[in-house]
């Protein structure tokens, strides 16, 4: 019962069986194996964007910084949501690539920023002279830390408040499978057709050991981004291991695949906590976590019976809620089974240790 | 015949095994997994350093600029050879992860820094004052960038000169196996009981997919250490897949073995090339690459038949010679064989294109 | 009638005499001025901290952003108040010193954090462990930017949070000689004795050029502060300038002199303005620093009389105001006059431009 | 006898009057000053340059650093002579402004960068790939830190090699005044017209107090240098006192005829050396600084009678020269008298201290 994170799952058969296959004989190095030109090409196709440069990096922390990096000068700010990765999660990476940016942390219930909020904090006046920092980026998480997704819709509208502003607009997409797996609609409208510039697109916590994309829909700062890649340490010289991952999740729309998996098995655990005498769903579960309050002897129960998740901010404010609730985030991803989950809602109904696994 | 870098060879099916085995269900991210105890554990033991400080990441820049800037503040410099890793192939990392200090390059044949040529650089009373860059670390690469071997006694006299003005001490090991297979000593004693204070201790080019272990010997800056490899977006989420490598690496002592097969394959070229007509090696071959010239038909046969080798600068100064002659690097690697070996350098003595592989 | 800023003042004749006198002949360079040693001396006896370190930097920017990066590493992350002039007037001076440090910002009314709200802030759980900057440093602004006065007691309660967490203290003391004179007490009370490390003492604002001190409290990093000033570009070749004017500044207590003039100017128009039909004060008028909201006709009449100041947000957050107030800034300093403030008030009264200088 | 450094010297006369006569009542601040204005307008004039955009800024390294970067990207190397202000006495500031630049070390006698080793510093193939620091930017030094010029001619050929390869050119003139006087040229003629993309306008060291101008003959970033200057604290609040100083600087032609008199003396001081028994001149002497080596007995004389310069590398080189010789630095400046240089030389001569001043 592991719903600590999805980044806690073993990588998939077929990705596994790419990387074994590509462990034949000498390859050239840096990136130029053939392996990332087929990646290459397959990404444009998936995207509709025959002129957008690729790259892999190992983390989506390299591929949100180096991204970010190339958006944003170092005398601005990238508005972000204020629960955004960038922020809380990766120790001022933004910072360290942009060489000394800010962050503006925007509101927005559920993950998402608030349209009304970036557009205010796009208006503060302080932004134009010389004396603050500049506008620089916008960057939006899809799917979201809350769980819940943007529309195209919705990315079109922050997109085009950012772009009044003349300002790039990056997606942190670690999670970008399970949000188009809940929507449907295709990786070009979530993305370019919608205003996004850069999209990081995750591949490590949805079946990959460790590759994350970074698609420069506009290729002009392509060779920026090699140099930064290359100066950050995330250039690998035996590349042909992370572009044998990314071909083996994009082949047959794995990645779609193990995505819409994760999400169905966070749907049949939001609807279960649901349906849980005394809880409450914090948030909308739209793609692969679910973030609900239960009571205490809940949590004792399936601490327990082994399950690993983790506490989460958020009881605190829900509006008359008994003080016995307590919030969690809990991650399904592409190999969580549906007895894993019906294992875990079992223990919380009845109160005792189910053993599994 | 692949002898352009060792970085072209594929991962030795141990190292592979033990990334199949760590892809079983769910593990601890971010380093916690158990195999990385292991490997800390291991490590410890190899180097004799029961309280050292061990951590993974998967490129040998982010290894070196991570240790750097653990070890140098940003207003100063670090001593290295002038062809050092740090100084030509990492487009600026050092300077990057410090914060801007400088490399202060400095001389010595065969990709060795000149004893007497620290003592000059460090003596320069221009770095006493506040108006120069500080004297800030050594950096040692170590086997070197022209395939030759720094020995123990080598290792103390210059860290002995860098600490009598109480500068730390780096070794790039991105070689060290090699190094080691060499000369036949402990790891200790070529480390910190020569006043090595980090080593950035390769496995990428020896038989892994990607992965260098940081070893701080002296563990007071490990958290340090820790913040700046997750703000450079070097710590993994799925962090087993580096503990695996390195676990295989290690197990029975493999990589030793394969640096011993390395260099032996590089002594064959060595002493095969040596007896080619009218062709000079450049380095002693200590190591497990080879800098020789020899003339232009000989380049042209190899080429010919398909040999991967890269030309390098040498030949100019060599004294004596005749215009045809023209220097390479040739590098091997754990999966070269002594067939390899053979048919290359059976085309440049017959002139003719020899089939292989 | 000049309210837009304390630094549209001229220099102090006093300050401009000392200017002359220092140039006279040949002197040492690089703040090896004989004036420079005085300067510290003084320093040490007005602050009765004897083994004080004392820089001098030419703008309040690089007084502030050089003494963080003392304090705060890059990974860390600096508390100050959401309107600090570190914040929202230096283009992010701190990130770029410090190396890419966040800021963290803290509400408070009136311009004072609030001891809930860093407390708060500080026990944010997130800044624990890997994932996250962590907890770098404390930075008040006294006199504040809403023109009030943190007591010895609140820098105290202050510094005693931050200490909890092991965080040193800065004070952005650009009017610290308006808060001194406010509050009667002595400088040690207001600095070292409350908790603060290093001091930013402003001379520019309060009649001198451009000139600021820099107070290490606690001297262990003052070489470090020196090679930062210099690589900023902050060493002055010509240094007796800058130790002249600071000469002049502290010569029979200049400084508070000073200061207590443009106080009580401040205070003058405070008293004026809570007279005036419709307006109100947005904040006490502690130092030299007025925000206060009236009618528009009183605007427009004073934009007519040729008054300068900066309209200011607040009025919006006004309970039961009428629509018609804006509020405003007025900035008082050592030159205003009597006069100046009578028929600014006057102006407001009547409604009708006054002729002045 | 003070021949240390020009930065010894006080400020003009003419300079101080002006800085007098610009404090008077209010004025607006950040480089709003009417003054400014008109300082642009002349510089405009003077370079014969109607768009160039003007800055101006307290110090020689200031004016260097905030340029280059605006000039060369963080992954790039700045072309300089080995003894270039920006490599030895800037504590790295370069490194710090541009985000981590290097600086290529290229060689050439009497402090003129050669136009050979900089083609072949250029012509350095590794710049080429990802791998290494990219081709950033020339900067130049005139006069050089030699004591020596760089003619239009000069400047043109060596802009044209960087020119070849899309670099922008700076030129660092500290002393642009006296490599003028010594030339007769035009300031255009040795700047833009000869290739200059940016100059730092030396103000300093030729009598005012500090202040520096940075022309940007293209104003493409004149944006992005005032966000720099800013982030880098060196945006004056009472900016007036920077503009009085340089419009008293230019008044007149003040700053051509002062740079004329230290060269003046600079030549009186070469001839009478040229002329001691047993002393030779290390460099030309064009500008106001005479390098040259002469016995110890005569530098015991000097330091008796009180005379102040620094000993300066050199002498090691001198082909057949006694071991007796010691060479030294000695710079002239516009108030140095004929009777300093005079006395200066008769202690020499006589071997006697002679009482001055």
């Amino acid at each position: 019962m592991w719903f600590a994170s999805d980044n806690t799952s073993p990588a998939a058969p077929e990705v596994m069986a790419a990387v074994l296959r590509a462990n034949q004989g000498h390859a050239a190095s840096y990136g130029a194996d053939a392996a990332m030109a087929r990646v290459t090409e397959r990404l444009r196709e998936v995207f509709e964007a025959p002129d957008a440069a690729v790259y892999l990096v190992p983390t989506g922390t390299a591929a949100n910084a180096l991204a970010l990096a190339c958006l944003c000068p170092p005398w601005a700010t990238i508005y972000c949501h204020r629960t955004a990765h960038v922020e809380e999660d990766e120790c001022g990476a933004p910072e360290f690539y942009t060489g000394g940016a800010k962050l503006t942390l925007v509101d927005g219930s559920h993950g998402r920023i608030a349209a009304e909020a970036l557009e205010a904090a796009l208006g503060f006046t302080a932004r134009a002279g010389v004396h603050n920092v500049q506008r620089g980026a916008l960057s939006l998480t899809n799917a979201t830390e809350a769980g819940t997704v943007y529309t195209p819709a919705d990315v079109a509208r922050l997109s085009g408040l950012a772009r009044r502003h003349g300002l790039p607009v990056h997606m942190d997409g670690a999670r970008f499978a399970n949000a188009l797996a809940f929507l449907g609609c295709t990786p070009a409208e979530l993305t370019w057709r919608a205003g996004v510039d850069v999209l990081s697109f995750g591949g490590t916590k949805n079946g990959c050991m460790g590759v994350e994309a970074v698609i420069l829909f506009d290729p002009a700062r392509a060779w920026e981004f090699e140099l930064r890649r290359k100066r950050g340490g995330h250039l690998f010289s035996k590349h042909r291991y992370l572009s044998a991952q990314m071909e083996g999740y994009l082949g047959d729309d794995l990645w779609r695949t193990l995505a819409g998996e994760a999400n169905a098995r966070a749907r049949q655990l939001s609807q279960g906590l649901a349906a849980l005498p005394g809880a409450r769903l914090m948030h909308p579960t739209e793609a692969n976590a679910v973030f609900a309050a239960w009571p205490r002897a809940g949590h004792r129960a399936a601490r327990a019976a082994g399950a690993q998740y983790f506490l989460w901010p958020g009881h605190q404010s829900l509006e008359g809620a008994p003080d016995d609730l307590l919030s969690a985030r809990l991650v399904c991803n592409w190999s969580t089974t549906e007895a894993d989950v019906d294992a875990f809602l079992q223990t919380l109904h009845t109160g005792a240790p189910v053993a599994v696994r």
